[in-house]
């Protein structure tokens, strides 16, 4: 008897017959004697129908309304698994965020969830009934609906897994676990058997559309045991069809490189002239982080005259018009010209065996270099090295370094 | 100064460009100095496409998740409301139906209004804030969403109109106000400038779907004024463009016959060969009454040989495959044959001049006898005459009674 989590996202319940295809996954852990939580997203499509439509009433909107609008979709489909797995003889009931309650603070569009109150749950699941639970979102001290981001229904899932002390979460996604890249543009790309948080989390970051961020942070914190695994296909036997989600230590075999990812939700902002006095920068930066917008890379270039230097970062493209609109209101940027180009892609290389391997970079600006791609940003961490390039050579870029790093070879 | 309910039905808040369509009416009372609560509805077509998905599932489903999913659509079209008028200056805030609370009783699928929470809306429409208020929706003692059955928005904005003293309500739907009969269908068919909350009740109950039969119920009993409006047209120069429902005695000019109104919405139930022993009935509609089937129109021929009779009933076609299942578990029926048949429609002529007529229904038999209508049930008020009919027959029944009572020509 083990106590699990599965997530289901958007398009394992794109239609009734793939939530009812989810439902039966469910019914088969309950008839192994286990208990279960489901964590669904909105039905493929429906967040992004939602979120054109807060778009084409007002780029600058109220999130508070925005998150009431978004997280409706999750609703329906908490709803309608409920149903789906009634029909097949298993107890079940919905809940929304407001109802457990799931509560966050007040950062609404990417609330962080502060806790989660599962005595309710927990009496039913022990009572074996499956609690279906309307992912993506939760509730405010002050009674208002907020959401925890794209992808927040894996944030959901780990939260609960934690709360409710769960065994694993089982992600149940579109592909059958984690890849060396994404094999819609690399036919070679290798699924991975384990991989570390800490590769996981690079790769969520860097927009490896699997797992978010934030939910494998909060694997990690948690110590949750996570498997990514298909939703469309039967493993049998197999314990762990997918990709198990692993501390450093439980992972023997090792490449240097692990993951070519790439995020094409980037965009670019560079503020010229800027006068280079003390205390600019965390003036901009200040005044962005003020209004939860998340800057990436930073380069700034050393002035020639010492007065004045241009600065150049990275943002998320959806944060770009109330970026630009929190510049223009700074004072100190007053006649520094402020060019934006949201026509741009972040490709990284990942990898643990990083850490203790020299050339990797040089690799990885060989490769782009034979292609004639050019690096406009260059940003590192222990275990990965991104690049920020035209978004148009996105796909070239992926395949010249997941050849170069031999990524298609078992380790 | 005014205080206003309006409420936006699901073709008014289609899409984005109807939704700020509505927005500027809202607008337009506020500049007038009004306080305004907003009611809507989900997006034309969103309500249906939720039912479709939980019959698709099963046709026999929980109703507390059917009310989870289907209530759905209505917090979208808060949310965007509330963001549209806000674009235009417009204080706002959304509200769904447990923020308020709307409190319900526990008849899922078809709950009614029980109280409504109005101290913290009353402070904020009298700080010139509108309220949008999802319709359809209210949440019960135990914390699960409950919806109003369908059309319930109108419900949900006469009971806000109530509970906050509101000088008006109105609904703004997809035609300009109430007709004789249904224009598509005739296109001579006459605005009503005014209409009795009586005869509105039996147009709403008999399937003219202007209001929900329940709004009117409940409008007539609070005394809340009416007015039926579109909004798609802008009314110039006119303080009452719509139809006004209103008392009887508020009314001077009388037709006869006020509206040919018709449903689709009907099913016919034969009981053969029922035991004609005293509770037999009172045991099969208190069966169908448990499990919350309203049945309308009741025949019960007279037994030849004081042993067996045959009871015909017809009730909402929805309700036809429960009610058949609670009518094969009464064991008083063992023996005797059910029939249904789910294509018949109910076509009725309505008026409060009926009262002081005689001949009105003759008038109507001969109009249906002289096109060959077969007439299967009949049913009488003070103020209606309703038949079922073959469904196919419809369309030319309304047109031959429209015609046989001069409908198209003014009082």
């Amino acid at each position: 008897m083990a106590r699990l989590v599965m997530k289901f996202g958007g398009t394992s319940v794109a239609g009734i017959p793939e939530i009812e295809r989810a439902a039966q996954k469910v019914a088969a852990e309950v008839a192994r004697g286990n208990q279960v939580a489901v964590a669904v997203s909105a039905m493929a499509g429906v967040t992004n129908q939602y979120v054109e439509y807060c778009r084409a009433i007002s780029p600058l909107h109220d999130a508070r309304e925005y998150d009431a609008v978004v997280a409706s979709g999750e609703n329906v489909t908490a709803g309608l698994m409920a149903l789906a797995l009634q029909k097949i003889g298993v107890s079940a009931r919905s809940w929304q965020g407001w109802q457990i309650p799931i509560m966050t603070n007040e950062i609404h569009g990417k609330a962080r969830i502060e806790s989660i109150d599962v005595e309710e749950l927990d009496k039913r699941l022990s009572a074996n009934e499956v609690a279906v639970v309307a992912g993506f979102q939760g509730v405010t001290p002050r009674n208002r609906i907020s959401t925890l981001g794209r992808g927040g229904s894996d944030t959901t899932a780990v939260a609960l897994a934690a709360a409710l002390k769960a065994d694993r979460c089982d992600i149940y996604t579109d592909v059958n676990g984690v890849y060396t890249t994404d094999p819609r543009i690399v036919p070679e790309a290798r699924k991975l058997s384990k991989v570390s948080h800490e590769e996981m989390l690079e790769m969520a970051s860097l927009g490896a559309k699997v797992l978010m961020t934030r939910s494998v942070e909060m694997a990690m914190k948690m110590n949750v045991p996570v498997q990514v695994l298909s939703s469309f296909e039967d493993a049998i036997g197999s314990d762990f069809p997918g990709t198990l989600v692993l501390r450093e230590d439980e992972i023997l075999e090792q490449h240097v490189v692990n993951g070519v990812t790439y995020s094409r939700n980037e965009a670019k902002v560079t503020l010229l002239s800027v006068p280079d006095v003390p205390g600019i920068a965390a003036k901009v930066f200040g005044s962005l982080s003020v209004g939860h917008i998340n800057v990436d890379m930073i380069v700034q270039n050393i002035s020639a005259d010492g007065k004045r230097t241009d600065v150049t970062f990275t943002l998320g493209r959806n944060d770009l018009p109330q970026a630009l609109e929190t510049l223009k209101k700074i004072p100190e940027l007053d006649g520094c010209e402020i060019r934006s180009d949201d026509k741009v892609a972040k490709v990284s290389v990942v990898g643990i065996g990083m850490q203790s391997h020299a050339g990797v970079a040089q690799t990885m600006f060989q490769a782009l270099a034979e292609k004639s791609i050019n690096i406009q940003v260059i940003s590192t961490s222990e275990i990965k090295i991104s690049v920020l390039i035209d978004e148009s050579y996105t796909e070239l870029a992926i395949r010249a370094l997941h050849s170069a790093y031999n990524l298609a070879e078992k380790a």
